[in-house]
């Protein structure tokens, strides 16, 4: 009996995952976009207390606590990058894509534009959705992340890193973008090097930032679609811009 | 003596100003934008209690107290819209630009694009930066915004109004461009009618909106480059995006 009720919820979840996947397709209509739904996880390594003292150390101009790369002495060694867990894996950044699929299970997906279909935005913070991505012959990480930086009034920030060096991250540009409802927000930086805690990218802001009423109005019954592109950039120029 | 002092006042000033102006023109290099350069003004009209009210009855679903066209008995008349101060003029919607010349002493820029230079950022909320763009046959009025939606936290909220009808306003499609320190930001949608209050646009969150330390990521020397462009939408399928 217990069999039969545990097979039907698979098939249900399967027709929900087949439903989430179409209503995405629909949205993104452009041929030869990949949709990959992501479901949420309530992050165990973020806790809000934890929140406040990297927020208070990044305001004090000091660095968060989380800058991995200043508690290294071996330069060759690099920590885990998860953002979910405090794990204390260490190892060479060739090895830490493996890592992060076989042992945080995040999926990794290929293609040089996707569509990053983040389900249940209502839950509440702290929760991340997260996926890599290959593309151009590297690894990024996509997190987005639900968080209250003000008590109360929970945001959304969504950013890109290369599982790479920060000097290999500046060949890049990534961009995301939310397209719904006759309304349209686009986000081009340079992606951040995982070697810098994705902590500090979040508390600094520099980021796509959403407030939770914005997020609704780019949601579709709960889920929220995020456009991904990721190019080499060609011109090194800091100030040449638009 | 006096005198003496107010032109030397006056000679740095205008150095000032000509100075930003060259600035964001060398952002903006794109041949053929004009740039406006655009001063804050500390709102009048706007006080934090009205927008504690404001808020709690848009959270509540009811329609905030300042929607006008509520109040209007003659569908003829409209109600001054001007976001800035409290003004018991009325008037077809035809002479609303001109009232808001020559009583508000609004500037009206010509140009399908066109660079939004909002100076002194850090100045304390509530402030607006505010300016009418003639485009396309038609008159759009441009609000910045900084605000305490959350108390203590300041944020900058950016729109685009039809001087028109809801109906006129489903025609076009705004487009505001934070470019700057090798990030993008761009927010594209319809505007909407000055018949709906710009404060309930932003209490809905429904605009442009950015956290300071976006802001200050995107300012150059306290200063905020906007790029606005405006063009009809000749599609109006709701769902077709993309």
């Amino acid at each position: 009996m217990l069999f039969f009720t545990q097979c039907f919820g698979a098939v249900l979840d399967l027709i929900h995952l087949r439903f989430q996947h179409y209503k995405a397709k629909r949205v993104f209509s452009a041929a030869g976009q990949l949709v990959c739904v992501v479901n949420p996880t309530h992050s165990l390594k973020y806790a809000p207390t934890r929140c406040a003292v990297a927020q208070t150390s990044a305001e004090q101009g000091s660095l968060p606590p989380c800058h991995h790369h200043e508690a290294v002495h071996d330069p060759q060694l690099v920590p885990c990058t998860c953002p979910l867990f405090s794990c204390p894996w260490e190892g060479h950044l060739e090895v830490v894509v493996s890592h992060l699929r076989q042992t945080h299970r995040i999926n990794i997906l290929q293609g040089a534009e996707i569509v990053f279909l983040a389900t249940d935005m209502h839950l509440p913070a702290p929760t991340d959705w997260i996926i890599m991505h290959s593309c151009l012959g590297h690894q990024f990480l996509l997190v987005l992340r639900k968080q209250e930086k003000y008590e109360g009034h929970p945001q959304f920030f969504a950013t890109m890193m290369l599982i790479g060096t920060p000097t290999q991250a500046d060949n890049f540009t990534y961009r995301l973008e939310l397209n719904r409802n006759q309304r349209r927000l686009k986000w081009e930086a340079t992606p951040r090097s995982v070697l810098e805690c994705v902590d500090s990218v979040i508390s600094d802001g520099d980021c796509l930032v959403l407030n939770t009423s914005l997020a609704q109005l780019f949601s579709d019954n709960g889920s929220l679609a995020i456009g991904i592109a990721i190019t080499t950039s060609k011109v090194h120029n800091g100030e040449a811009e638009m």
